[in-house]
């Protein structure tokens, strides 16, 4: 519990007028995109690594918990205020700082939105690839945290590959630098990685230290339309193997198809099983060769019809629908279950037949999209809330895809995390030994438990 | 001290042929390429993991140190028994277990040599990127324990951008599995990368999994001769300006050059001052055109000749010349030191005139090459290791380079690790808060402090 003497300390360090209280600010600090709504105490939004390590050093003073929150956009619940406490809403550190075109580097603090940045640094002729779905509302820090991935990670990699460093406030309260302006370094163990992806339970990043690339001089959206979507998962494995790896590879699944058509722009034909939406991109000169022969794998997996998007509307149609179909989703069905599944590429014909029998075993509806070129599945499952019945067989279907995912050598969270949403079933994956080395790292640099508790490990 | 009683054990475990304990065996094992050397009591071959484990956990019953070994060709003393104890040499553990072509990913055991594993995999028409100048005999766990990187970073990152996961030994005697067999995956702390690079003292790997990516289908070597390593440098960082990312961009200055020259099968006109050894791949389509745009900003910035290796052979020359830089330097300066500095890009040509102030301040040679795309700088002082007065003007020197290093936004080892040999020259690095955070992970990992006492920290 935060008393008075707690919250004016904290209104010395951040201010009053950045110090929230009432029950109306502090309800919208109480959820993400999971659904699960935690009531914070207080919601302090500090200016500078410096306030925020203030204010961690008096949660371990008094033993409150923390909460770092960038746009609070997660799907796992992992920003939500659990045990209370205070959330640090870093909204204030959203500058970005540095973009060095001679070293291919970007600095920037976490509450940049990643969709921004990418935009910024794309007028330089660089290139920030990770694009997860939330690019235009969450942020870099954000990002980081969770371990975001998008659609391009099939040739570019994740978040964590465009990491070079950072600037962190432990959980104890010290600022630290992790990595540095080079993409070599082997000086000591690497923070930086450790950070990326644990959620806010091992520190408040502060600051990034970004990795950028030249931007690819063209690109080139397609489509090919399919009767199935094993057909169209087929194709994906086929087309990298035949050694072209598409910028993205994306698929959506007959229901899928029904939620997003109204946005695509193109008519879908009758018997449209699925649709891979796929994108290259590099020198113009190889675009057309590349596009030649994806075609050409495509029709021998009995692709109904291919497309090249005429033009940049065309394309951006297509995009925007794709990275809509979550929204799109819930105004169909309201009461979807979102899960995040990732399994070896080869895997996904058998993942998708793996899911068509959960559905009809348990008389569920299920819609699967997703970045099919590196194995990552959102897999939706509709269900009505109210039912108790129809939400313990969703219940029990999940756990079936995720005991099908790991047999498949997948995983049950490729690019959300676990924060609350996954917590029960993280023993599904890692072994009893793998959670106490974790645990044991959390201890070590978080002895009092302060930042982010109940998270991951439930 | 280790006793009959526990070399009895150890017999138990990996059978009597597999302990080696007669003076002449331990020798071999007592030394890497930073040539300090300290005896080791016993070297144990096991044949498998849990073998592995089995002598783990009796070190920390008996509380002796651990030291795991490859290959033993660092350069900064990693595998070096500082603490004596016992050898774990991974030898046995030499099988590529599996080369899967649809997923891109292949299965190795630790001491598969990196250069046997790039072969086979091209073989397949895939490719392994990474490649240390020792890739002919240092192994794939060794280069993941140093965090390895090699020329091709510039394009293809290094070591760490491949692993995907790992089963490790930990230092009380668990077999975990971390990561796994999909780039995406947000389960928990990044436990794979948290090993690279740890220098054996965090867990010993027993397998590793790998990333593959399609094999690029042409390639182009060329060089270019300049009158100043300046010069040279500038035009590194113009390249990349110009948004060419060549796979290679390495940088031999003129004392290099006077060590290699008989291997390079090239002359060198009069007046070099440095070479550039540039390669470039992908689509034969766009190589020529790069070829062209290189071309034109090493004219820009002096260069006085520019060629492009005729064949495979005359390419072949110049890369065998270039990797054995160091061995040839060996033969002309018996006592050099070398140092592995990395600075952003664009700051070599200021670390270049750096290196030469302190040259000449202390009255040294310095010979530079290296990996100069990504600001990776192979540094080396000639010294006569038997005159205590060179050998202080020496580490002077040192200090000098690693402080303007820092200086420059740099690290102070970027591919060869921390080992023994940097350790003290770490805090000029690594603030107290960040190497306490380190140690807190080494502390809660290995509470005996049995892998590899000694090392990084000092």
């Amino acid at each position: 519990m935060i008393g008075r003497d707690i919250l004016k300390e904290l209104e010395d360090i951040v201010g009053a007028e950045n110090l929230l209280t009432s029950r109306a600010s502090l309800l919208c600090y109480s959820y993400d995109a999971a659904g699960q709504s935690y009531i914070p105490e207080a919601v302090a939004l500090p200016a500078n690594p410096d306030e925020v390590s203030r204010i961690v050093r008096l949660a371990n003073k008094f033993k409150f918990p923390i909460v770092p929150r960038g746009a609070g956009s997660g799907f796992s619940g992992g920003s939500v205020p659990l045990k209370n406490g205070v959330v640090i809403h870093l909204s204030r550190l959203n500058k970005i700082l540095e973009i060095d075109t001679e070293n291919l580097i970007a600095v920037v603090e976490p509450c940049v939105v990643t969709g921004i940045f990418q935009d910024a640094v794309e007028k330089l002729g660089l290139f920030y690839p990770p694009d997860p779905a939330s690019l235009k509302f969450s942020t870099m820090g954000g990002n980081a945290s969770t371990g975001a991935g998008g659609p391009r990670a099939v040739k570019y990699g994740v978040t964590r590959d465009y990491i070079l460093g950072m600037e962190v406030v432990t959980p104890t309260g010290e600022i630290i630098r992790t990595g540095g302006k080079t993409v070599k370094r082997a000086t000591g163990y690497d923070l930086t990685r450790l950070m990326i992806g644990s959620e806010g339970t091992l520190g408040i990043i502060t600051k990034l230290i970004i990795r950028l690339i030249p931007l690819p001089e063209a690109k080139k959206t397609m489509t090919a339309i399919f009767g199935s979507a094993e057909d169209a998962a087929r194709s994906v494995s086929d087309i990298i193997k035949s050694r072209i790896v598409p910028t993205t590879l994306e698929l959506l699944d007959k229901n899928s198809l029904a939620c997003v058509k109204g946005n695509l722009g193109i008519d879908l034909p009758e018997g449209t099983g699925a649709m891979l939406l796929i994108e290259i991109d590099g020198d113009p000169l190889i675009l057309d060769k590349q596009t030649k022969r994806i075609r050409e794998v495509c029709i021998v997996n009995n692709s109904m019809e291919f497309r090249v998007a005429a033009n940049k509307e065309e394309a951006d149609a297509l995009w925007k629908a794709r990275r809509g179909a979550s929204p799109s989703m819930l105004k169909f069905w309201p009461g979807k279950i979102s899960e995040d599944i990732v399994v070896p590429r080869s895997r996904i014909p058998e993942m998708i037949r793996r899911l068509d029998a959960i559905a009809e075993r348990h008389s569920l509806t299920i819609a699967s999209f997703g970045h099919a070129g590196d194995g990552n599945l959102h897999v939706n499952i509709k269900v009505d809330k109210k039912s108790e019945e129809e939400m313990k067989r969703a219940e029990e279907a999940i756990k079936e895809i995720f005991r099908a995912t790991v047999e498949l050598e997948g995983a049950i969270s490729g690019e959300h995390g676990i924060g609350i949403s996954k917590a029960p079933y993280l023993r599904m994956q890692l072994s009893d030994a793998e959670i106490e080395v974790m645990k044991g790292i959390k201890k070590a640099l978080d002895p009092n438990n302060i930042l982010n508790p109940g998270k991951i490990f439930g």
